[in-house]
């Protein structure tokens, strides 16, 4: 193959994300332990907007950051000292460069791709190969790159800490990425799932996902009640929170006696605190799910290959279109996943 | 309901199941902290047909000891200080009436039903409410009386030391009770299953009961190299291990490093030894799993209740039968369990 | 022994526990599957304060409550149904009386002893078998008496979701029941000991039990600052959060990421709230701890008795005087334990 | 620092320790994300003499192998891509370069030093940086040497599939490197430490280092039932067994049910089978250990550093005597660890 010598890449200042730069620059050569890895897909999170907007907690933001953190893509070379990976091998890059197996760190945090260092938005990029990951054989590249932040940390969320087993009962709130991929993930492994949203075409969409109960909030604001009925009262194993407004003490009274309740993302605080009391008198656990490992991303690859999972993308933009795909997901229109396609290979 | 003053029981005495003596004796009446049951299945494991030639190992066998541990019934009394159960209650007795939760001990094998202790092959039993189990309800009483030995060690098997996840690989071995309840419940974990047989119409009922792969190791004499191929070179997660002739070295190849090989049931000694350099260079986990607890009773039922898992039940004998019900196990002609039942209710 | 007809209890009806009324009444006589258990000494903690203004959260508190839920005994008598316990043996009650292993659930917290159901605070009482767990033979009844709730509490923290392994820090907050045994737990395990107070003196008693480092919050305003620094900017394994005014953020921000705040007792809620966002950003672990099961009791008593641990008793009141015990905790000058000798034996 | 251009190595070609030939070559640069270091001190474990003999099970010896696992030294060059350490840095290599954290895997056992791949006897060698650890603070570089391949066993035994707590008892077999270490490690941690040797003096020096009971097996021929004897019949949770003659049974009847029983090292098959019906009968768990992960060596030196352990040097030899000191092993004189003395500074 023969490779450009200049290359795209787009840049954020913390400006929003309409105010994205598409750049130029010299291609980047690999490091002796690293590998070239062309960039086929990347897909966004809601991390990404907030990046944009500069608003991101933890490790500082990098100046003139190459934003977004989910990639498919192929080597195209290899660092001189290289072993166990080949030129066309189709890979992601885990979302933490470092963050190989065990419990996260400061260390890892600093090494999340889009935010303290540079991410994936580009037609090509090295990558250490420590934080590769192979693809699952049965996706696509648009496919594939909606797993290493939505889905690993639905997988971490569910395995991680107390891992769920065939049964066990299993809370989505919204269906958003993350959600979704919980529900696919929970369904495959023989938990019940129970999925909630405002929307009853969303809630159909879950139940053909597997679902196998739906509560529209809208409709029924106690949800928390509602899902105590459908468990005769036992409560939740698991809830994955993701955040919505003021969620947090149903989900908290969704859960079981010492059940999980994961929690994901961005919580608006003050308007959405944890119930301390609750927690104290119904033994509850709440843990903070920081995407994953690469070590829990290669298990979740052969789950994903060996039942043949299949992400859910809403809406494919092209590189040029980032912005919209950025305002798009934005909107809060999509179910599942919103991809960007980097190269028309 | 007219509860009968004399009942029938089956006792044994070390001389072999055709020796089995149908005997009347008076009703037994629950303690205060007991129910009386009224036992309508009952279900053999190969471990009836040991105990009655008195070769069953552990604590000793009692002299003239109603034999066998499985029983559906319905709760027909109650002792005078029970509470929270109610007459008309479809229930089980845990294998060992005291293991309750967590590990087993000495006390708990003491307790186990039908060898140190009178089981439950007559038509009624008093039984703890400590040790009591809701039935699923999807279930029919001859379905459920095959759970509490045979489905129990499955499940404890492969989720009581290091819980499968979906996606990972369990290797089968042969089509007896435990080898298919693993297979159902490897299954809708969403595990990949491998199982083993010496027949191809037996393989054909695993594939229809969800098996991924087969192996006829008639015609696969090295089975673990074929599972080594089948897992890509890395091995399964866990092999349920049921102890055929010298199968306990190629369990041992087949399993990953840090797999787990889960002993159950009898290995003819000196024939099928544990590779111990095996164990260490491959940092090999070899379990002895000896049924399990209320607690692990009450999960398993959970899940075969919410995903409508059903037992496969090869054969039903009546209660006068009972002994052409031992006999027809012991033919190992059965794929799945043998019942009796009790009550022509 | 000669049992009395007429046996002493204090009773509480929310009026705060100036208001306990020590009554009279006939000797309860044990069921066939209880004991008959002579208290030698009750010890308090914050909570019977709650209790006895009738604030307790979670199951209703019974009225005319006999209130306490931690006692130390012997055996008088036995029901008619018990084995493996004889008359003499010294035992205590677990908090909850039917919270035997495994996870806690609406059931076990309807059982705990001094608010849903009668507690400890006279002179006999009837205890289930099942609730029963033996003293460690090196402690007093006024020592054994303090275990059920506080160091229980603390030993769940320490052991039950991520055990701690010697070597790993645990920060404690102040010298209160549950800090203490948290500190001498924590000690013995090899684990380094973080202590706050704002008192020297009290920090120089938790040195002589084993701290290994001390913060005096008062002339360490930001004492989490202080634990990273004495980590070497990791953080600690386990916080035990007591619940001191606004501690919560500081606790967050002292664990390292993953690691585990276990929060304990009441906590004003508003004014100390879990910072959701370092929660996500440093994939903490918020768990509530609701004392613990006969399995988790029997193991801690193994520890005290293996390792000769001894409680720390502050003050002993006589059973007349139990009004005053109430009043010395509250106070808040203690350090360690207050108890209640019921029995002049 | 000046480096010399030739340097010194031990190589080994499977005729046995007597055979080890001292070679010279130039010194080796390290790769971009590699380190030199100057190796100050060696240590030996009995799987020296075995690879030496060329007897050593798994992945093929390499021909002309530099030979041993267990080395302490500092960095003194940094390759180009290096971050995080510094020349100066005291280190160690993990024994497999690749086993980062997790599941040992067939990957990392080909990474094993002193067999697969070259070893440590030598003056200088080139480590990646993910396979160091910084050596705690409080140990010479002789004392650190002896910890990668026996300390590191011990607590993967220890800590790794089921975690000891306080108040556990650990059964030692011998005075061996393994098992010496394994008694440093259970006492810091709060167990209680039971150790078995042939010789009343090397008990002796068990006792000193906290040993809370020792067994003489050639005066209590029957062992395990003294160990049962002292454990009031409940057995121990952890027997550290490192393959003496005919132990095996034994191990396995002086653990408590569902006990771990760690294999470690060398065990004659044939002589020392593993008792299968005893492994299920206990639902013991046997557990091969293959050495650690640079996560758990990590996690061993902060508690080595945080409660100043000192590993227990028997012997020194000068890096010219490396021969006298494998003979110095093989005679079994020793207790604890041989090292070699690389440098002199």
């Amino acid at each position: 193959m023969t490779l450009p010598q200049t290359v795209r890449a787009y840049r954020s200042n913390r400006e929003g994300y309409r105010k994205l730069q598409l750049t130029e620059g010299p291609l980047e050569q690999p490091k002796a332990m690293e590998v070239l890895v062309k960039v086929h897909s990347v897909s966004l999170n809601y991390r990404d907007i907030v990046i944009a907007r500069g608003l991101y907690p933890g490790p500082a933001i990098k100046d003139n950051v190459i934003p977004c953190s989910d990639m498919a893509g192929e080597i195209v070379a290899l660092g001189t000292d290289v072993e166990g990976w080949e030129v066309g091998a189709r890979v992601s890059a885990n979302f933490s460069l470092t963050h190989l197996d065990g419990d996260p760190s400061a260390k890892t945090r600093a090494n999340a791709l889009g935010a303290p260092i540079d991410g994936v938005l580009r037609e090509y990029m090295t990558v250490p190969v420590h934080s590769l990951v192979r693809l699952p054989a049965n996706l696509s590249y648009d496919e594939a790159s909606t797993l290493p932040c939505a889905a690993l940390t639905a997988w971490n969320a569910l395995v991680g800490l107390k891992p769920i087993k065939a049964g066990d009962y299993v809370l989505l709130l919204g269906t958003g990425g993350v959600s979704i991929f919980g529900l696919q993930l929970a369904v495959v492994s023989g938990a019940t799932a129970i999925v909630t949203s405002s929307s009853d075409e969303k809630l159909e969409f879950a139940k053909r996902l597997g679902a196998h109960h739906t509560i529209n909030y809208n409709k029924t604001k106690n949800w928390d009640e509602e899902v105590l009925r459908i468990t005769g009262g036992r409560g939740v194993d698991h809830v994955i929170e993701v955040g919505g407004a003021g969620t947090i003490a149903r989900s908290a009274n969704s859960a079981r006696h010492a059940g999980c309740v994961d929690l994901i993302g961005f919580v608006a605080e003050g308007a959405n605190q944890i119930p301390v009391e609750t927690v104290i008198s119904k033994a509850l656990i709440f843990r903070g799910v920081l995407i994953g490992s690469v070590a829990q991303f290669e298990a979740m690859n052969r789950l994903i290959e060996a039942r043949d999972i299949h992400p859910i993308v809403d809406k494919v933009f092209p590189f040029e279109e980032a912005i919209d795909a950025y305002a798009y997901l934005d909107s809060q229109k999509h179910v599942g996943k919103v991809v960007i396609r980097v190269s028309k290979n």
